[in-house]
């Protein structure tokens, strides 16, 4: 196969994909990141059909902050990258399940998932400990340089 | 523990938990749910607080049609019952994510997870096929008597 044709090839998958995916009037679609090998739910974002192409061409996964209003790198701070392995689309095209490698933590909180709140027994209790530092993931002095609030919650942090 | 004294812990665990839950501009918040022992991701609906607290109360999974504009006991109309094993809350408060166990099939089209379509070798692909048939969840000649289109999908069906 030659460059063009892959490259073509290629073209066709991201148009194939997008012309599935159902944007809401934002022009966006929930995405829930799921580590490959284990089937542990990290996280949940957003994107819009600029971070689909660009992660489904670059292998890297691109969210679209909400907050920033911008393409979201995820890692490029932190250095917590998540690597694609696999995208798929829900039966009424208005989520998107990434299979992920995820390097690190996805959550800000230094967390391997963000959902570590669990109601057991009557009460919400956390259910996983940090296993680096916010500080250590975004620098001490310098995290209010990239530390946004995201539209969707306090302090959220983009890693 | 008397009956009283369990009601009353019930009803802080639901306090606590919505007050941990950021619903967005409509009163809804977007959930995952996951089979608690395989972690196959099923399905991505949504609830409001009403949703949630029938869902803590009863053990049943209740999402929130936002075509329907009501609360959508997922499984009243297919059978495909979701029994709550855990709720878990994101870091911002923005997302849920249920543990459950999924009787028969999550997705209307009779696959098990609404996330069967993958980008594969650079095209859109099945992943998987139905277990069961639209007709057999939602009756042949009924199916129009509830299978109304979602909000977010073509003909999406409640079940």
């Amino acid at each position: 196969m030659t460059t063009q044709a892959t490259q073509e090839t290629t073209q066709a998958a991201q148009a194939g994909i997008l012309g599935l995916i159902r944007f809401d009037a934002a022009g966006l679609v929930p995405v829930i990141a799921q580590q490959h090998d284990t089937g542990e739910v990290l996280m949940m974002a957003w994107m819009n059909a600029e971070a689909v192409r660009e992660t489904l061409a670059t292998g890297r996964v691109c969210y679209f902050s909400r907050s920033r209003k911008g393409l979201w790198r995820k890692g490029e701070t932190s250095g917590q990258l998540q690597h694609l392995r696999e995208l798929r689309v829900d039966c009424d095209g208005d989520t998107l399940l990434l299979l992920v490698h995820q390097e690190g933590v996805a959550c800000h909180t230094g967390r391997r998932s963000c959902f570590y709140r669990a109601v057991r027994d009557g009460a919400v209790v956390e259910i996983a400990a940090p296993e680096v530092s916010p500080e250590a993931l975004y620098g001490g002095g310098g995290a209010h340089g990239h530390g946004h609030g995201d539209a969707d919650g306090d302090g959220h942090r983009h890693g």
